[in-house]
């Protein structure tokens, strides 16, 4: 039997709780300094309160990271645990600041695992938020291997898959894949003041500006504590974009001379617009869409059918029966219209012969290309 | 009856053709110089083939922007319908190539549906595939009213609301709105190149970079025919992200220095950071995220459930008795897990009663905040 006592019960913290509540060898005792939010934490299952004194295995400091520091220095002077952990977005200032505070660096794994919600607290909290998603160790120099073991058992028994990176590598690394696309997504939301006409957008704009709902608070501090790499990473999107719209003035029609320099100029200006949608092909391609998998392990299967009750009832039964895992369901219809579409996504092997039962149950599979 | 030819049985051509065939008093004839394309059209039941005489009411040219001004002149030329129309995704240069070439106008409504998918073609069509969604409405100063009617009864028929736009203004917030997002996601894609380990994401670079998946030749077009107006609308967002970026360098750790004005300098950057964050939830507040609503007309109901098979088709059961439209599913789980968490889209006001009925019925709702 594992002990684990998290300290902090907001999302993650109580996310943890719930979630090895579920597996099995571990107890977990929980702790907040607001007792509403222990409480709500306890009441949802994620574990005990903690009696102030018991020692435990593993310390979770799931606090906001500027707190991280000083709850450490805290807990270790009281040796509340063998090992210790955070889960602080930004890896390499904790760590300087921990080691500015003379902590003990042996027992102690930084940890961040890539997992979210648009809201807070633990009453947004889940069992299964970490769920094959991403969750990266960053042991110093100084770590001991025991430590490392014993966070990555925890990380596993969460669900979550364990990647062993350096601190200044995950900080680059988050800067380009998180931190980023967060700035772009605020961006472009930042330039649709009336009288711009935002019912005229498709799907297209929803996707690429979710992020802009984010914390402003929250997002101040993870951007500042990473400032170092997400600096640089604004500024090499800035090149591609400026490039792109000198590419565009040269197309646009007050540009457009005759001449053969001048078709030279226009072709060469295609050339560099495509290069960047292709480039952007290949980028897209390495991009985890599900939860750890690529696009290609799974395919999806779309089936028309009346808008009447329990027939979306009766297709996902269809398809249990059929032995198929179904990992997501698109429903695609508007209350009143006659007819929807409802798209299974469902493993590539899996996806030919849930078309073929389907179909031979009567069902109208949508033809795929 | 109105009677409607499509010329193109491309992904919307074909789409046309099913949502007509779903509504009320429209007949459809299909035709594509491609014979394969348009036997399957009208195999998806998208209409009857054109016998290569018959007049219409509507013709709608769903051919590629490039094609459209030959092909207005030439159906014009043999008086085949009494309507003319296109869906091009950029306006003012069709606009000003069929005045150019000495189109008949006054019957002429340029039109563009902001509804797509990454696949194309008459296989990827659907019924619904414009059910919710915008279809801008570009008339020029020379369009009859009564050819706008037609166009916008073709479009309130297929499921889609009409706005009418000057295709000058409807160019710009594309720009914005469509074309700026394409751009933005295929560059932040483009940034992916290894050895960067897209394995450290999470879902919100998933979002950002789906557009990324986009077909560079089809994009290519767009955006040159638009230059004009993307040119600008990436000048905008360099502007912000440099802005950002400078006030990013100010914030990085090697840049901290003692004093009052150096104090003051990071103030003004934490300040400047936060205001571009805030700035994006303005923007986001105004995106519509489905199908022509805005976020606060539905919310979510998440229930945690055992993951046995007939679990979430008795689920989907339970809200279909309870007279509750289900909008849309998300579901959550990995398969071996033992427990996955399943959200419902559906109307707000319908949420807290079926959050009531689920939970005496004995599903484990999951508190909402």
């Amino acid at each position: 039997m594992t002990d684990v006592l998290v300290f902090g019960s907001g999302l993650i913290g109580t996310s943890i709780g719930l979630a090895l509540r579920d597996a099995e060898g571990f107890r977990v005792l929980v702790h907040d300094l607001d007792p509403a939010a222990q409480e709500l934490a306890v009441a949802r299952g994620a574990g005990e309160g903690w009696d102030g004194g018991s020692r435990v295995d593993i310390l979770v400091a799931a606090v906001p990271p500027a707190n991280i520091p000083g709850v450490l220095k805290e807990v270790q002077a009281l040796c509340l645990a063998k090992t210790y952990t955070h889960v602080a977005s930004v890896q390499s200032q904790v760590q300087r600041e921990v080691e500015a505070l003379g902590c003990e660096l042996s027992s102690l794994v930084g940890s961040h695992p890539l997992a979210g919600r648009e809201s807070s607290g633990p009453g947004a909290a889940s069992s299964d938020l970490f769920v094959g998603r991403p969750w990266a160790l960053c042991p110093s120099a100084a770590s001991r291997p025991f430590a490392v073991d014993q966070v990555r058992g925890l990380v596993l028994a969460c669900g979550a898959t364990p990647l062993v990176v350096g601190a200044q590598a995950h900080d680059e690394s988050v800067a380009l894949l998180s931190h980023l696309p967060q700035v772009v997504s605020s961006a472009l939301a930042a330039l649709l003041d009336p009288p711009v006409r935002t019912e005229l957008s498709g799907g297209g704009l929803a996707d690429t500006t979710r992020l802009a709902a984010s914390d402003p608070g929250l997002w101040t501090d993870i951007l500042s504590a990473n400032a170092a790499h997400v600096a640089p990473a604004v500024r090499a999107l800035v090149t591609l974009l400026e490039d792109l719209a000198a590419d565009l003035e040269r197309l646009a029609p007050h540009e457009q001379v005759n001449g053969a320099q001048a078709a030279k100029a226009r072709a060469d200006a295609l050339t560099g617009v495509t290069s960047l949608l292709e480039h952007g092909n290949r980028g897209r391609a390495l991009v985890p869409v599900k939860r750890g998998v690529r696009d290609e392990a799974f395919a999806r299967v779309a089936v028309e059918m009346d808008d009447r009750p329990g027939r979306l009832a009766a297709l996902l039964g269809a398809a249990g029966d059929a032995g198929v895992n179904v990992e997501d369901v698109r429903v695609d219809h508007i209350p009143g219209r006659p007819r929807g579409v409802i798209e299974l996504l469902v493993a590539t092997e899996a996806a030919r012969s849930l078309e073929a039962v389907l179909t031979a149950e009567g069902w109208l599979v949508r033809p795929t290309q």
